[in-house]
């Protein structure tokens, strides 16, 4: 049959597979929609991601305004399971917070919030809240220089074009991608006004602002959008008024003042700023860390005793390494826009350096496990306790453990992966376990804690089952044992932990 | 007459000259002071610089314990005047916080703090604390590349030498130095035991501990000693104790508990590592300045944006440069203990490099203000606003203001100082008025701030004044106008501020 040859996009979540649509009209879709919500404003959602989902979500229940969401991402293999899902009553994301269940029933209820992929959706909007990815290409392995990366701004540009040959004139576009510092005034306002007047129509009515998200996945979800600082601006007044009122529809303002820049470059820049200065902190302890371990100094104590200064608070702790989507690329869109968008000859060096670091971090971590470690590590079997990069979330994107996984692998250990949050390890192809107790049943030659998901904190019995085991190598590269949990295993076992020379 | 050629040490505070005592023998001073205090531990304070003299203020004020104190300096051209200051009863600190006076005439009343140069003070004491400088020289000049730089631990090792050739055999010696990693254990220890096997005297009694002191000369001078965390730890279990024990006497524990880390190389690590990541997060907003500059963009807002998220609260503002005796010294202090007493071939180099940027921020400053005016500046009448390092306070030790300072001079301007803390730039031996008024009625071709004083902030009569000069160049380095009197000024002179390129 025909149809069996076409591409298919699989839900991770129920497992369905939805054969790629042949045609990409779904007017009637839309128009359907639309019926059911006359003389409502309509809000178009650009990008079904981690984001764009509960974005919409969030303006299908908004506080002080009735809109009809539409969300729209592109008929692909990766994204359009997420459109079928959304108008088949199952949420695409899953994810640890309550109120994702609660907004997504009343989104049903209300038959507010539709998904398509057809562009005709933009053409009925009053607002597109732009919320597709804009990714860094690095050119090299982890185990190279990686100063050598690249921008490709194309399929940014290829969507906000998209935008433009079906707009109204007057459409607020808001732009809540992390983009290059920039990129509002100098690349989508442009882009939109190209495309309006190819349509013959006016520009002067154009809105174009930026307002970037602070979305945690996880059990906060969606109070890091709705009930969280917001920081706005727009390419005119016009359009800073036009997002100001938008999003005081949706965000409790009352509670977390909105606060408005001086231009739309402010909020770009503020944006991978705030990650930048996180890269480059989780990078700073790197070099100490190892200075912990040559001089037998618990660097975690160091670190919580620099804490109890206000000044101080946000010095980090070790880890394996740095993940997820923004601190692994913002600082080098940043670089990136300061000398292709702003014509300067100097990067910025330091935070491309800190990302720099970032990258290597896992390499290190497996390093430091070789020359702890000493023997043969072929065959060898190893229990990872974690995948995701973040703790207590499911989210896989760029995880350190990847790069980590990889050195074992290449190696020729036996890898047993284990994550609450992860049943399926979606950029490696993997299953995960999430029975931690059938899996302690095995006996393993390394048990190595890869992320600090609260699962493996304070876990009595995980110690009980540790303390059970044959003699086998315990190593916690994130420093989720206590000093006591950390005493008791070394009776038994090799212990190591990233930062701890005193054991 | 002889002793007119003799070398006179001078106080900057009363002006009164001190020739260098002939010999150094004050057995006879110690010995009355002592013969005033029958039965009260003897707590001697090495070093009467901007910490030890203070510390042995608040020893002579101590909470639970009656404590008879002596402070011993060199009676060298720089430091014998504070000698005999504390004698005649004129504290050789100006400071602004209050407390000062209030225990200086404390101790005044009760005859329990005594200075003198006699080493012979050690064989008296039950307690050593050390709080001698330990300084980097570094080699090369803010126009250079500065990685190179050396520590020279001879006058450290010479000062804790001359206790072990005097001190008691089960004398506790508490440094309170910054000190490279390591040197409790491996220096001071080692030092103080040769010193008493050669005396024939036991070292199993002896006791050497470390506490960082995080000392902040200004309106908190005495609280940020009494009133403050501290992190300890001894060289062995009794020397814990000891310093635990001698700690509780002096400091409100019950309010600001006390921290005991591992080893002494771990509170070492935390002094130092303290200051690298305060440097290094100056040192990451060098280049963002510069791209906010580029991009036309207020970094102020931006960054006051960012620090509404609870773990971005210490992301720094732009500035002239950083001064002081720590920022400046303590990663290159990390740095070189890393390699030289744990032997590591790798520097800390991200941290040196932070040290390395911001020595420059101060040329960067002068090349900004060059750029912006572009005309001849020999000649040039100049009025620098700030001398000190730090907002408040009245110390000029590695002040930025100093390369900024020279860059002007060597361009043949023509400089007038004010410093409401500053009467006398010790460093460039220059007095500095005191009188703003006075100042504002001469003309200037530049007004730039180079220190966050007060009374520079949100004072309306400044403002009065600068709008009644003839037009001239604003140049505010620190941002301590508000974006109201940057209009008000904008309009009739030239204003440029660090960080804004929206002016």
């Amino acid at each position: 049959m025909e149809i069996a040859t076409l591409k298919v996009s699989r839900s991770p979540i129920t497992n369905k597979e939805y054969a790629l649509p042949i045609t990409h009209d779904d007017r009637q879709g839309i128009d359907n929609f639309l019926s059911l919500h006359p003389g409502k404003k309509v809000v178009v959602v650009q990008g079904l991601g981690f984001v764009g989902s509960v974005m919409g979500l969030v303006v299908a229940n908004a506080l002080t305004e009735e809109y009809a969401v539409i969300g729209i991402d592109l008929p692909s293999v990766s994204s359009y399971w997420k459109i079928c899902s959304i108008n088949e009553g199952v949420f695409p994301v899953i994810a640890s917070d309550p109120k994702i269940d609660i907004y997504y029933k009343n989104a049903l209820t209300k038959k507010n919030y539709y998904a398509t992929y057809d562009p005709y959706a933009f053409s009925k909007a009053n607002v597109v809240v732009v919320d597709i990815n804009l990714d860094v290409k690095k050119k090299s392995s982890v185990n190279k220089d990686l100063e050598d990366y690249n921008v490709d701004l194309t399929p940014f540009k290829k969507a906000i074009e998209s935008i433009g040959q079906n707009c109204k004139k007057d459409v607020l576009v808001l732009v809540e991608t992390t983009v290059p510092p920039g990129t509002s005034q100098k690349i989508v306002r442009p882009i939109l006004e190209e495309s309006l007047q190819k349509r013959s129509l006016p520009i002067n009515e154009l809105k174009v602002g930026h307002s970037y998200e602070r979305v945690m996945p996880g059990p906060k979800y969606i109070d890091s959008i709705q009930n969280f600082y917001r920081v706005f601006a727009g390419t005119d007044d016009k359009s800073t008024k036009a997002v100001e009122s938008f999003l005081r529809t949706v965000i409790k303002t009352d509670e977390y003042p909105l606060t408005q820049l001086g231009n739309t470059n402010a909020t770009e820049m503020a944006k991978v700023l705030e990650n930048s200065f996180r890269a480059m902190n989780i990078a700073f302890m790197v070099e100490w860390s190892r200075f912990a371990e040559e001089a037998g100094v618990d660097i975690y104590e160091v670190v919580n005793a620099i804490r109890m200064r206000p000044t101080h608070k946000n010095i980090m702790l070790p880890g394996l390494g740095v993940g997820g989507y923004c601190l692994t690329k913002d600082p080098l869109l940043a670089s990136w826009a300061r000398m292709n968008l702003f014509g300067s000859e100097e990067k910025l060096q330091q935070s491309e350096k800190g990302v720099h670091i970032n990258d290597k971090m896992p390499l290190y971590a497996f390093e430091y496990l070789q020359s702890q470690y000493k023997g043969l590590l072929e065959g060898k079997k190893v229990l990872l306790l974690g995948v995701s990069y973040l703790n207590d979330v499911g989210d896989t994107r760029y995880t350190p453990v990847e790069s980590f996984y990889e050195q074992l692998e290449s190696e020729g250990c036996e890898i047993t992966l284990h994550d609450p949050h992860v049943l399926y390890w979606e950029e490696k192809d993997l299953w995960v376990s999430q029975d931690l107790n059938e899996l302690m049943k095995e006996e393993y030659d390394f048990i190595i804690i890869t992320t600090g998901h609260k699962n493996y904190r304070n876990n009595q019995q995980l110690i009980d089952q540790l303390l059970a085991k044959k003699p086998l190598f315990i190593y916690d590269t994130i420093g989720v044992f206590t000093n006591d949990e950390i005493k008791l295993l070394a009776k038994k076992h090799v212990m190591k932990v990233i930062g701890r020379g005193d054991l």
